[in-house]
């Protein structure tokens, strides 16, 4: 693996982690009503721990293999979509708390994950596989963000 | 210039744009002290207008010399670093209002477009000279930031 790849997209997730770091639930986020399968709190930043790591190996392993396999740029620039669209969720979330956006935010994301892993997956299959527990996540999130949206209609927006 | 790296590098810009429409300045901004200097506010979705499709095709041109002249991936990742602390900003800025941490986002930004840039001039020279005035807005952006979180101290954070 392309250590310098590597960590150049490790630094993009870090934009993409800063926001975890400064929006923060909080006192809204407890007081919303939530569907009895929503993961615990500190398994939050652990998944996303794990799925950075993970998406930024992939990506490093996708394009250790330009000038091999064709697509390399296109799929990178796949991965470039989803990268800002995770940086945007969360601000848009928990700082405007605007679920319903949100929901439209991670909708993107999760078009966004699936053409990256099907681009990474015709490079490189190991690649294309380390996308998919970010998918998992990002569908239980959408789901999440959903109950959440449905069961607060008050607080809708 | 590859078509549909153009499109996919403008869909990750549109995450950033849309920090702009959801985190306006609003009246806080308004009532902010501002240098003299400080560009009219109609200037800056026209300017991003104009630096997120020159990025993107400053992006798709790189792309298009893969295999053909050595890392693209790399300049690419670099891109990806760019965008997502393009997007972080302005919910920094105008969604938490801290300014200082702005400042932080701006400066790291400024060495992810500048790395950027130096990426590219070295596989494409238009392409690296089509960064530039993105650098320049980068800058200015920056010197406001500085600006008018020194002349507001009382709102600092």
């Amino acid at each position: 693996m392309d250590l310098a790849l590597f960590f150049t997209h490790l630094a993009a997730c870090g934009a993409a982690a800063a926001t975890g770091a400064m929006f923060q639930p909080g006192e809204w986020y407890r007081s919303l009503d939530k569907p009895r399968w929503t993961p615990p709190d500190w398994l939050f930043p652990v998944a996303w721990a794990v799925l950075y790591l993970a998406m930024s190996a992939a990506a490093a392993r996708v394009g250790g293999f330009e000038g091999e396999r064709p697509g390399t740029g296109l799929a990178l620039s796949l991965w470039s979509v989803q990268i800002a669209l995770n940086t945007l969720w969360t601000p848009v979330f928990f700082g405007l708390r605007r679920m319903g956006a949100g929901l439209v935010v991670l909708g993107l994301l999760w078009l966004a994950v699936a053409a990256t892993a099907g681009a990474f997956w015709q490079i490189d299959r190991i690649a294309g596989l380390m996308m998919l527990p970010y998918l998992a996540w990002v569908t239980v999130a959408g789901a999440l963000n959903h109950a959440v949206w449905w069961r607060n209609a008050a607080a809708r927006a």
